[in-house]
């Protein structure tokens, strides 16, 4: 059994322990669902009093230039850029994953205009597989044609009618990790164009999207960045594709000279060519400020730590008597997940409700699963063990079975 | 001439005198662009802390419950449609309105779908323009071709080939305003669907979209609504086009049950499935308190202050022989125009920057105008007398020749 000091001396050892000191936490929270929507830090909340009371309320209009407004879709592009591999030049941040997404699979589909497949899992998060599905619908059967495969079978699935791979690196459910680098190099040996989700990835696992020679790519700016509550997303499109780059959603922020008011759209050069309309300035400052809480991180540390927080409650879990029932859906080797567990439980809502009632948010995802998020930068490994004791009451003394833990809310 | 005491017994007799202290307005400035960026509401400003604070800070993820977060774009919504003439059900506000002018040109042209001609006109906001160009540009030249008109020649250039009808209420330019009433009904009486951009009108114009039988619109939330820079937009669908509904951005949030996770997209109902991506929480939530001005508002008082507002403007600027080389874009008569008055000066730009350096903002457009724009709800008469004085300083003592004046800055 894993004792106390044991957990205390884990933090005593953590590189990162400062980090936590970034963020503004709920008091007698144990906050378990960075991945669903990242905490506050501190930074963010200055930055939101200063944009909307000083930029907004007193320099108005003169704040697209005097406090770089204009500039922030680049801005914080290059912040994201720096976290997921990316030279400078193929990042921006604007509207949301999925409309980026739609932008991204309309370019691939021209890119690779002789095939008309478009490649992904039964289990990747919806939203992407509907915004495939809308564009589908648009352009017609002939134009696009949705596949889908299981997870563990996509190498098979590949073949030369597909025009482009959508995959997202970490199952939204399961944790699961893809290998980007591996299916990046096989859709590209039979000449399919990849576009990666990195939703439950950016901010929280190394990757290397220029040296893994990934397409495309989108992510979001509300989970591991921190950026708050439907935080801008963003969207990667590698330097040998930006020259042909014909984006649909083609408004003025994206034209060469948007204040010249042309009334021909002429793309801007480059990645700026993905902006479409005025972009949401008090989110977008609050990511801005988000990010800079990873001035400073080793997105390698990151990893380690959140492995080990995982690994932590994983262990944690195991070693508890009452806490048998609980089915690890998630893979058991850390190398294989993203920074989450999933655990299924026929009594997984009720059960994360009473969490959540009792200090330990975590959240359900239908029909069965009880999601565990580990953002490493504000949990403590002692957050953990204050977690798993939570739960191991809870199951002990049928608390979830209270019948407030039942009533379904609309957003789970 | 207008004297001084004439000016303030204006704002002695003006009923909507007192919303102006519900404003947090910079102290020693004029702003005359409201109609480019609204300024900050108190309520919006109380708001902010409390969503990023409160809400996301403590609350955490509880908060798309607890405080309604899921609910925010119906909400919006439907405080929208108040000052729009719209019954419940048929606003939403998501994205931007480019991107929303893309969803809605998108339906149009799928309900109409046996004609394949966009007309709209030349001098329409670009980014309106623009965003059929990529519709055009993905469907390809047989289901999808732009036409542009002449402003005043709209009626002569409607045909029984045209499928879709797209106008801005009031030039972005000259503040024009075009009748939607009867253009509305000229184009329904030749089969053509309309979808009105109500940038330049929402908050400021009444506008009765269910009375004059408009199929679509979308709107901005950031001009006269006041809702912080890069405000979410609005799209409105007449109930009788609701029924096939199919929209191309069709994210999560637009599903019938966005957390049952199914992996094919079933839209929601009716105007629900407008909604694309998860929306940015911290700016629709601004949005959302800075409409809270408007509960207690009669838009036909606020149309008449407006065009009091700009009537004084335009004879004060007649009436001084320092102003005769401003030449005047606007219609001349009130009721012809939106809010607000264009003037053509070959030193607009300079002249501008020389304006706001001396605390009256007001705002260039290219090539050679100056806009002035007359947010009724934060001005006071005696705001216009200042500014005109201040605009007959800076001609009559040439300071707009100071070479700091003569520098472009990014945004203009």
């Amino acid at each position: 059994m894993i004792e106390q000091a044991q957990i205390e001396a884990m933090d005593f050892d953590d590189l990162l322990a400062e980090k936590r000191d970034e963020f503004d936490l709920p008091a007698d929270t144990v906050y378990l669902d960075g991945n669903s929507l990242g905490c506050l830090p501190i930074a963010a909340r200055e930055r939101a009093r200063e944009v909307v009371e000083t930029q907004w309320g007193r320099d108005l209009i003169k704040s697209w230039n005097q406090h770089g407004w204009i500039g922030l879709p680049v801005q914080i592009g290059e912040k994201i850029a720096r976290l997921i591999g990316a030279a400078p030049g193929q990042t921006i941040c604007c509207d949301s994953t999925s409309v980026n997404l739609f932008k991204l699979l309309s370019i691939a589909l021209q890119t690779n205009n002789e095939r008309s497949i478009i490649l992904s899992t039964q289990d990747n998060f919806p939203s992407d597989l509907y915004m495939v599905e809308g564009l589908g619908h648009l352009l017609g059967k002939d134009r696009l044609q949705l596949e889908t495969c299981a997870e563990n079978e996509i190498e098979t699935a590949l073949h030369d009618k597909v025009a482009v791979l959508v995959l997202t690196q970490v199952n939204f459910r399961s944790g699961k990790l893809l290998d980007m680098q591996r299916l990046t190099e096989r859709a590209h040996a039979l000449g399919i164009l990849v576009i990666w989700d990195l939703a439950h990835s950016a901010g929280v696992l190394p990757i290397a999207l220029d040296e893994w020679q990934v397409d495309f790519a989108v992510g979001c700016g509300y989970k591991y960045l921190n950026g708050g509550p439907g935080a801008p997303a963003f969207a990667y499109v590698a330097q040998r594709h930006q020259q042909h780059l014909r984006q649909p959603l083609s408004g003025w922020m994206g034209h060469a000279s948007p204040f010249q008011f042309d009334p021909h759209y002429v793309p801007a050069p480059g990645i700026m060519q993905l902006l479409a309309g005025t972009p949401p300035v008090l989110s977008m400052s609050v990511l801005d400020a988000a990010l800079e809480v990873y001035r400073d991180v080793d997105i390698i540390q990151l990893r380690h730590k959140a492995i080990a927080l995982s690994e932590l409650f994983r262990t944690l879990v195991e070693q508890s008597s009452e806490l048998q029932d609980f089915q690890l859906v998630s893979p058991t080797r850390p190398e294989q997940r993203g920074a989450q567990l999933a655990y299924r439980h026929p009594q997984a809502y009720a059960i994360c409700q009473a969490l959540i009632a009792h200090g330990v948010v975590a959240d359900f995802r239908a029909p069965d699963i009880l999601r565990v998020g580990f953002s490493p930068l504000p949990l403590r490994f002692i957050d953990i063990g204050t977690s798993v004791t939570v739960l191991v009451d809870i199951m002990r003394n049928e608390r979830w079975r209270d019948p407030q833990f039942a009533t379904r809310s609309k957003v789970t």
